[in-house]
């Protein structure tokens, strides 16, 4: 049975199995010297303009502050919101290695906006204050919402007005391109993105993400900062070659096109049912159950408590869960639900 | 043609993609609590003793700075030679990202002693010097040379005497075993290690290494250093399992081994032609050639100058490297040096 | 004519002057083991019990960082309130130097409560969220309030009962100690206090602060860390000395008693007129003015705009500011918003 | 008695305490916004040359770990001698703090050269290597020498050529000026330095540095680096008062001269009877005595063992050491020299 908990959980695509069988023959330069990188550099530009440059990573807290570090001065910090990635998941890996202080905003739905950036904008100049040097979104954010063309751009745009940098982290950024259905650039060059970590593993990679450098004068540091934050891979055509065969023949839209559809297939499926707590645009499904049914479902079905708070659940989608998962999923729950409401109203609950 | 500049530059073991492939099924667990992981820690007992816990990273680099930042409070620094990979190889991550001064020592051979150590060892209890608090050893060294199982635990013994910890970067454990032909335990745990970086990328694996610790209060910290040194995989099974398959039968001793005995058959071929600067105990040779043979040389072999003022070269054996590679390589220096002297003389060089 | 703006404005004590020019004959070892530090111990032992052990500091952002490192293993984060000096003025020293992620929490008078606290525990032993290892207050806070004693020792007793430290960011803990009339041990020791930043600048000392140490095994470390944080005078007894005249018949208390005063004096001189925006519990006066008129009085007299969204202001009173100096300024202030009031409702806003 | 062991042992300079005193009336704004800042911004542009900006810190460590960091990207680190304070009496804070690896050259008398500093230029441009981004030098060193006007020419020029910046730990600038009878800007600005650390504590002032930028683009950076590396003192009025003492009517060099003078003086004393190990040019001297020697002596004179293995002493004399001091201590020192010989003698050491 395939679980909700995490699209980490999903083993790797069979393209990414095969572009690491199909490299494995011979030596090749170290380090990204080798041809698969070059040809993942031809790929990046045509999915991402003409100006990207990809540097190959492990993860995505490495995609993440790999960018950051070349983005940012030290008395710089990033404005993101209070739920994002980068302050609740990367155990404090952009404060302590990155020296990066987070300027966080509470928002709603994982969103920023132009109005709340600005809240976070105050005391310019002032030597005492670390001063706002980039907006940083994540797309599709860590609800499973999703940030618009038009809003990314906004964003951008009032990033750059004010001084600072623009970073997409993007460790489901296919998922976000597949459900808006526009091509990869659309997203990030386009709207004005400097520096974008484009995620592979959620996707179904293994160990492959990307940082998209987007600015010329970023590169030479990026360079420098890969290394120094321990995310260069020696062997680097294993890693190029899955980035490689996920940006061919759009793989990476129709995996995510798939999760996705999964995710509102199973919103569908539990409607009117369950309260669901975010909008379900990209793979994710957020949802606050009866008290005890999520332990109750837990016994069958893997997934995460969200907030240990509210309560609030996780049910992830991935590139490989089938409709007859989900479909069994759904049942459960109503199933479950239906007996704690019952059970539930018994107590007086 | 294969290369004589890297055991980077090989491909990965047959067996490392078979174990990829094997375990590329179904969910899995995230971040180490799957099966393949858990095999990996019977393994790592099994190779390693008893107390023997692995955590699983990316690369050397990740290895040794969440090794030694578990081992170090940060008044305290690492003892180790002027020659080690931490020091000349990795950008910088162990002071700029991990925090941690090396306090190097020069040797002749990329061997520390306990001699050399104790020039490092001054001022103890001095609040303006940072305290030595870990002496790190490189095992086979940088310069292609071994320690025996008794310069280990001699190391190991005036560490602990001195109030260190001991740590062992083992990007070449693997050589070094074969070479000596002693179980991994015998220069690991049996001579009084506290922490080994475990290699396995130079060796023939897809971006996998281990942090192996041999100390339980330093399992804790590990747990969270691991993830916020970036170096926490997803979807670790994939990882775990490649090290598993290393450590099953014996291949690591297999690969190694041969590896070693090629740069043995190397050296022997040169010997009387060429000076060779370093006792070839592991898979390196290191050498310094007549003016102009190393570039003449370069044409049609891929190797590193390793001083630049020197013009000192290093020339590394792999796993895949065969007789016939050595055998074309080993003619070629013998052309190009004789050719290199003659025209010298005749030159009055 | 004297500014309302910072206690940082205001000259030092007399006393603190004829102390520096006391100790100023013949050689004294230098960082610290010099008579007049060790009269310091003394002192420190008699205000702060018999467990205390002082460290001299330069400032108040130093005297954190200090205390925190000693308090925190990498993976562990301080909570605090959102409002913390330590996260909003001290230029990012916490995170980008110490390597502290702050763990903030929004509060509407700069006070933690244990129910606040608790909001921030959460995923504990995850190894993807930087652990709650700390918890600080400001006392007095920056917002001029203050916690009770039995405040104090409920955050106290709720931090050690989840298995976090305790620390008093004292850089205004003279005036919290004049104000509630008790003791330092009161508000520091005896309610469970395990390191406390005392301030000196802020009374009236120049470049003198103090670590407090309560909790022996943090001695050793705080040593070391003082010198790395590039807080360790040379000529410390010029430091110790002016703390040792803070100390010495109170005056740290008469000194905070008199800045309390006329910052009550001023609040009674404009209540009614103007909205006072936080309890006047120590230094500190916040107002929200009548649009223009804050522009208006900064005309003639020196003070900070605290809150650029709000238009929120900030009033502190210090040793020297006398009574005269407040009825002007009341003065003042009644008649430029009694104009500003007029003006408003002539130009209908 | 007063000590050989540290200038820092000795009391602040009358002119020091005088400045302190006379500022200590009224209100100024806090954190450098005052007139005596100012003041001292004119008197370094006359005494450092007109691009000349000068930021006051604490202490001597402080002032070299702000300078360094606005001059370095964070792969870039700082080649200076093995000797230098940076590495060996920081603490490691340049590492830890900072994030600045050094790259250290051994010297026979703690000065760098162009040819010295060359063996630390390699591997330029490659990313896994810290990449040589500024020469730092001490002047005078730690061992008492002194660069010439044409060394530092050199020196500066060197760097530049190869892309690097030049800075000058100045700890005890003002005994190198009166050594080398130059104005201050001849020892800096005219020879091509871009940040100097101005030493004040060693000299004879209470917590006073400042770190001298010379280069304009570094001006911003500083300013917020000083703030988060805890140098930013709120009641700067009074260590810029002493700046400005220190320079007016060369106090500065005749505090110094005089400290140097009495250094030549004790050399003199002991010359052909005691194995002076450097060149006497500052205000300290090095020496080896016989066996025993050393621990006798410090019975009644206080000063340091250099270093714990050769057993080499150091002995410092400062602004306010007589020359009643050392001719009783030259005195001492030649009596235990002549008794240690004829003991040893006797004992056929």
């Amino acid at each position: 049975m395939r679980a909700f908990a995490s699209d980490n959980y999903a083993p790797i695509l069979p393209e990414a199995l095969e572009a690491i069988s199909a490299v494995n023959r011979g030596h090749a330069p170290a380090y990204g010297a080798d041809e698969e990188t070059a040809r993942l550099q031809e790929a990046v530009r045509a999915h991402f303009g003409e100006d990207a440059v990809a540097f190959p990573v492990f993860n995505g807290t490495g995609a993440n502050v790999v960018g950051l570090r070349a983005m940012l001065r030290p008395w710089q910090g990033v404005i993101c919101a209070e739920s994002a990635h980068l302050n609740v998941d990367e155990g404090g890996a952009p404060e302590v290695l990155g020296g990066i202080k987070l300027l966080t905003v509470p928002t709603p739905d994982g969103k920023l906006t132009p109005e709340l950036v600005s809240r976070r904008i105050a005391r310019v100049g002032d030597e005492h204050v670390v001063q706002p040097g980039v907006v940083s979104v994540t797309q599709s954010t860590e609800l499973g919402t999703l940030y618009t063309v038009d809003e990314l751009a906004a964003l951008a745009g009032h990033a750059h007005a004010h001084g600072m940098l623009f970073h997409i982290d993007g460790s489901r950024l296919a998922n976000a391109a597949a459900a808006l259905d526009v091509p990869l650039s659309a997203i990030t060059a386009d709207v004005g993105a400097d520096v974008v970590s484009f995620g592979g593993t959620k996707i179904g990679l293994l160990a492959a993400e990307a940082v998209i450098v987007l600015r010329s004068e970023l590169v030479e540091p990026l360079r420098y900062l890969r290394k120094q934050s321990m995310q260069l891979a020696s062997k680097m055509r294993y890693v190029s070659a899955q980035l490689n065969a996920l940006l061919a023949d759009d793989l990476y839209r129709r995996a995510a096109g798939h999760a996705n559809a999964m995710a509102t297939r199973l919103a569908s499926g539990i409607a009117g049912a369950v309260e669901v707590t975010q909008a379900v645009q990209a793979n994710a499904v957020f949802a606050i159950l009866p008290p005890g049914a999520a332990e109750e479902l837990q016994r069958d079905f893997k997934f995460y408590v969200w907030d240990e708070h509210t309560g609030e659940v996780r049910w992830m989608c991935s590139w490989d869960t089938s409709e007859e998962d989900v479909d069994a999923f759904v049942a459960a729950i109503l199933q479950v639900v239906e007996g704690a409401v019952a059970g539930n109203e018994q107590r007086g609950v």
